[in-house]
C-alpha cells in the first residue's frame, strides 16, 4: 500500500478552512493509502511562544482528527515534537542545501514582506519540513496548490542528498494536488486564515457557529431583489456542506427574489451544523479525556519511529556516523 | 568546580596551529576546570562530505587529545554526533534568533566572500554552535580572539531564549580569551590553516616533520650576514617549543652572522621534535587500538548526556513539550 503524509501546524483553533483544505482531503485518503498525519508543533515555535497554548492545541488537533474519522488502528497520528530527531535530519539536509535556493521559498518571502524582523526558524522552515517528509518515505504528500513548492523543495533536497551520499538513499515524494480544492474564503472574502481574523471555527457551539455565519460579508442588495448565489461568499461555502440539489434550490430561491442573504446564511448554517454535528459531539467528548489523547499520541510516536528509525540510521551511516 | 567547553572541528589532519591555538590551551584548563572537549563532526558536514574521512578524523582527534594528556577519568571527551539532540536545541534557538543577526556572523560573511554558493549549514552554523555550548552549561568557553563572536552569539541567543521562556533557564557562558595566544603562522607566513595548504602536521614521522620545517619561508639573506630572529617565521614558532634561554641563544647566533636560516630551522625542528616525541609515540600506539578509542567516546557520550539531559528537558518543558 502506498503511503501518504499530511502535516498540520499547531497554531490557534482549527477552522473550516483547515477542515476543507487539509483535514477532509487528508481523511479521504484512508481507503487508498497508509496515512501518516502529524502535528507540526515544532514548526509552530516560529510564531507561537506560548507553551500552554501549544500543549492545548496539540490535543485539540488530535481530538479533531479522531472525531472526524481518522482510524488510528490503520493509520498514524503523531506529534512532531515526540520525534525530535527530525531536527537532526534537517541539519543533514541543511548541509546540502544552498542559501540561494532557500531564499526563494515563498514562506520566507511572504514573512519578510510582512515583517522586518524574521527569525531563523522561518527561514529554515522548508528544511525542517523536508526532513518531516523524507524521514517517513511517503509516496505522496497531499498539498494545496499554494504549498506545492514545499514538496518540490523536499524532492530537490532529497535529490541533492542522494547525489552526494548515494542514489536511492532518500525516496522522492510526489505532491498530490486535488485540483477541486479551492481556496476557502473567510468571513470577509479573503482566504480564511487565523492571521486575517476571519475564520469560522470548526468546533464551537451551535450558537457561536450561527453568529459567525451571520457575520459573513454579503452585498447590500435589497431583500426583495433577485440575487445570484454564484460569486457570493455563501455560494463559495454552501456547496461544501450541501448536496447539489440543495445548492440548486438555494440558487433558485435567491434568483426568484424575496429571499435575503440572511435567509441564505441560515441555510448555510443549517447545512454546516448538520454536517459537523456528530463529529462535534465526539470532539467535545474526546477532548475531555486527555489520557486517551495522550495514549493515541504515544502509540503514534511508536509506530512513526518504527518507520523513521531505519531511514535515519541509513542516513547517519552514509555520512560516516554510527 | 567551574566548567569549560572546548570544541574541535573534525576536518583534516591536526596541525601545529590546532595544537598551539586550541589543544594546548584547552589541556591547561584541566587543573582549574571540569573540562568538556567535543569533536564537532556534525559541523564538519558543511564542508566534509566524505564519510570515511569523517570517521577516521574523529578517531585521530580522540587519540591526539589523549596522547597529549587529556585525562578522561576527570574530564569529558565526546563526539557531537553521538548526542545528535543538540540539533533539536538548535531548532529552538533558531526560533528566537533573527535573520539579520545571523547575517552578521563572520563565519558566514567569510564563506560568502570566498564562494558564491554557500550551503544553509554554513549559515546556521552559529546556531548549532550556540546549542553545542548552551546544552552543557559551561562557565567558560576558551576561544581565540577571532572566535569571540561565536561565544557572544551563544550568549545573545541564550538571552533571547530566557527573555521569552523564563530568566535563568539557560546559563550565559563567558569567553575565556588567552591574550598570549597569537595567530600561529603557517609555512608561508599566512595563518596556519588546512585551507591555505601551509600546515605543519602535529603527528607525523620525524622525517616528514623535518621536511616541512625546512620548507618554511625565510628571507634570502646570505648565510654569513647577521639576521634577526624576531619578525621571522622561525622566531614566531620557536618560542612555543623552546625555553626563553634557548630562544636567546638562537637569537644571538643569528645576530652574530655566519648562522643561516637552515641552521635555525634545524634548531626549530629539534625543539619541536623533542616537545612532541613522546606524545607522538603514544598517539601512534593509541591510534592502533580503535576499540579503546570507541570506548572512550562511549564513556564520554554517557557522561555528556548526564549533563545535557536535564537542561534539554527543562528547555522542552518551557516551550510546552513533554
Amino acid at each position: 500500500m502506498k503511503r501518504s503524509l499530511t502535516g498540520i501546524r499547531a497554531s490557534g483553533e482549527l477552522h473550516i478552512g483547515n477542515y476543507l483544505g487539509t483535514i477532509r482531503e487528508g481523511l479521504k485518503l484512508q481507503e487508498e493509502y497508509e496515512c501518516l498525519y502529524f502535528i507540526a508543533d515544532m514548526h509552530s515555535l516560529t510564531t507561537n511562544k506560548d507553551p500552554e497554548a501549544l500543549k492545548k492545541q496539540s490535543l485539540d488537533i488530535v481530538a479533531s482528527w479522531i472525531a472526524l474519522g481518522l482510524d488510528t488502528s490503520k493509520h498514524l497520528l503523531y506529534r512532531q515534537s515526540d520525534l525530535p530527531m527530525v531536527t537532526e535530519f534537517a541539519w543533514y539536509l541543511s548541509c546540502v542545501t544552498g542559501m540561494g535556493y532557500l531564499q526563494k521559498a515563498h514562506s520566507y518571502k511572504d514573512a519578510v514582506a510582512k515583517s522586518k524582523e524574521v527569525n531563523h526558524g522561518v527561514f529554515a522552515y522548508p528544511v525542517l519540513m523536508a526532513a518531516d517528509i523524507l524521514m517517513y518515505e511517503p509516496d505522496v504528500v497531499p498539498v494545496g496548490k499554494d504549498q506545492k513548492q514545499h514538496v518540490e523543495m523536499a524532492r530537490n533536497m532529497a535529490g541533492s542528498f542522494n547525489t552526494v551520499y548515494g542514489e536511492d538513499l532518500l525516496k522522492l515524494p510526489a505532491p498530490l494536488i486535488n485540483e477541486d480544492v479551492m481556496v476557502i474564503p473567510g468571513l470577509d472574502g479573503q482566504k480564511m486564515s487565523k492571521s486575517y481574523n476571519n475564520v469560522i471555527p470548526l468546533f464551537s457551539t451551535e450558537k457561536h457557529l450561527r453568529k459567525k455565519i451571520m457575520s459573513i460579508t454579503t452585498d447590500s442588495t435589497d431583500m426583495e431583489a433577485p440575487k445570484e448565489l454564484k460569486g457570493s461568499l455563501i455560494g463559495d461555502l454552501y456547496p461544501h456542506f450541501a448536496s447539489p440539489s440543495d445548492v440548486q434550490t438555494l440558487s433558485d430561491k435567491l434568483a426568484a427574489g424575496g429571499y435575503g442573504w440572511g435567509h441564505a446564511k441560515q441555510d448555510l448554517f443549517e447545512a454546516m451544523n448538520e454536517h459537523l454535528k456528530e463529529a462535534r459531539e465526539r470532539y467535545f467528548e474526546l477532548r475531555e479525556d486527555e489520557n486517551k489523547l495522550n495514549s493515541i499520541l504515544f502509540e503514534g510516536k511508536e509506530k512513526a519511529w518504527a518507520i523513521a528509525a531505519p531511514i535515519l540510521s541509513a542516513v547517519r551511516k552514509a555520512q560516516g556516523f554510527l
